[in-house]
């Protein structure tokens, strides 16, 4: 190759599903891209800003199909920038938001290649939002807590414990797989009436919502059919959500 | 008028300030707006999105300019979109990470007026990503907890006092005006050499940004003239931060 290679690497956040929820730079950095490496939750219609000659590598690690390691994701990117120049790594949501983003960022930073971090609208906010649900709300939220449902060790994160017990909107995104044991943690905490909703696809034409106490959530959500990915939310501001008030009358009339 | 007018209400995250951080979705609504309601926090780069013949009116709260209520807010949002059409409403962030957007929502909703609500970028995620300090990262957190410094009662949120007790990154918005009573709880709750950092004007060309342990942050606040707005994080993600690593380096040097 004789062109000048510019050697770099974009860490962009392409945020919860909906492809027009990217953001202008992101569309810049995309358009630049020599190389794009993107992940399994990732709308392939983003793909469609970068040039047509620009290399595009799924690098995913959907359950069941060929998965790349951490590792082996770090190294292609290093070694496409090496040999290609601009490397855009397009993640789901924001690349800090348990994307691993920082692992990527530290690697190429070990080659002294340079990163530019570009966030996204992360689903943990996003989401709700869109389901016009509120993270904070005056009188009833002063803040909200965003925790990984599934830990490095297989098990919920000790900080689930602290949440059920704190007065913040409560976020848990990967913690489908785990509902059973969340649910009982906020029970445990005396908040079985607490009203919660789940959110499959969020942003997407596939999206789906129960919405619930947490004492109903898990035979809800089993009704619903509900499946990865998925993100869980506990906390007073989901009794805003139009759906929740028709379950708070449908009990009134019963009782 | 003879033009028929259909009215609606877009609820629109500007993202931190930057105006390439607005999404693809946030442009088109803009490009259809029949009036732009905007606040103090918005850079006036995105309203040239909006038609050229679309009102734009400034509705901010900056203290020492005149301000409007939350009420007038609420109410000029109606009355433009009932006599104009299309109004979109314009906030700093995400509409619902402590904008007083649901307040908005439920306004139009008693005068059902349809809304849209389009997440924006915000700064509790998006500034730190930024400066190159993710919220969670594997062995340092594994979830971020986001409160507001400034309550209705003019006292800082009693989130804070459990948030300082837990493993949380935590990130504090409006809360300058409190940091010497918000250091006062993280060093109560044993945490004075835990690193922090605060950022001014976050995604702007006048960011302005300082690290330091809990124990330092004041002064070095004070030393930098930092002014609102500015974030404050909390979590031994700082550590992460190359200026964070000199501070290591300088106390390592004279002890």
């Amino acid at each position: 190759m004789n062109k000048h290679i510019e050697t770099k690497i974009t860490l962009l956040g392409a945020g919860p599903g909906d492809p027009e929820l990217l953001t202008l730079k992101g569309v810049k950095a995309l358009q630049t891209a020599d190389v794009v490496l993107y992940d399994a939750l990732t709308n392939e219609a983003l793909l469609a800003h970068a040039p047509e000659a620009a290399i595009k590598v799924y690098v995913g690690k959907r359950s069941g199909e060929h998965s790349h390691s951490q590792g082996a994701i770090n190294q292609l990117m290093i070694d496409y920038a090496l040999n290609y120049g601009h490397v855009v790594r397009l993640k789901g949501g924001d690349p800090f938001v348990f994307g691993r983003g920082y692992e990527e960022l530290d690697f190429a930073a070990s080659y002294a290649v340079p990163v530019t971090v570009i966030p996204g609208i992360s689903s943990s906010i996003g989401v709700p939002a869109l389901q016009q649900i509120p993270v904070t709300h005056r009188g009833l939220s002063e803040s909200f807590w965003v925790i990984t449902g599934t830990t490095t060790n297989g098990q919920i994160s000790d900080d689930i414990y602290q949440a059920a017990n704190s007065n913040a909107t409560v976020v848990i995104l990967m913690g489908l797989k785990k509902l059973a044991q969340i649910v009982s943690v906020f029970k445990a905490a005396g908040k079985a009436q607490l009203p919660a909703a789940v959110v499959q696809n969020g942003s997407t034409e596939n999206e789906k919502l129960v919405v619930a106490t947490v004492e109903q959530l898990q035979a809800k959500v089993e009704e619903a059919q509900i499946e990865a990915p998925a993100l869980l939310i506990f906390g007073e501001v989901v009794s805003l959500h139009p759906s929740f008030k028709n379950i708070i009358k449908q009990y009134a009339a019963i009782s």
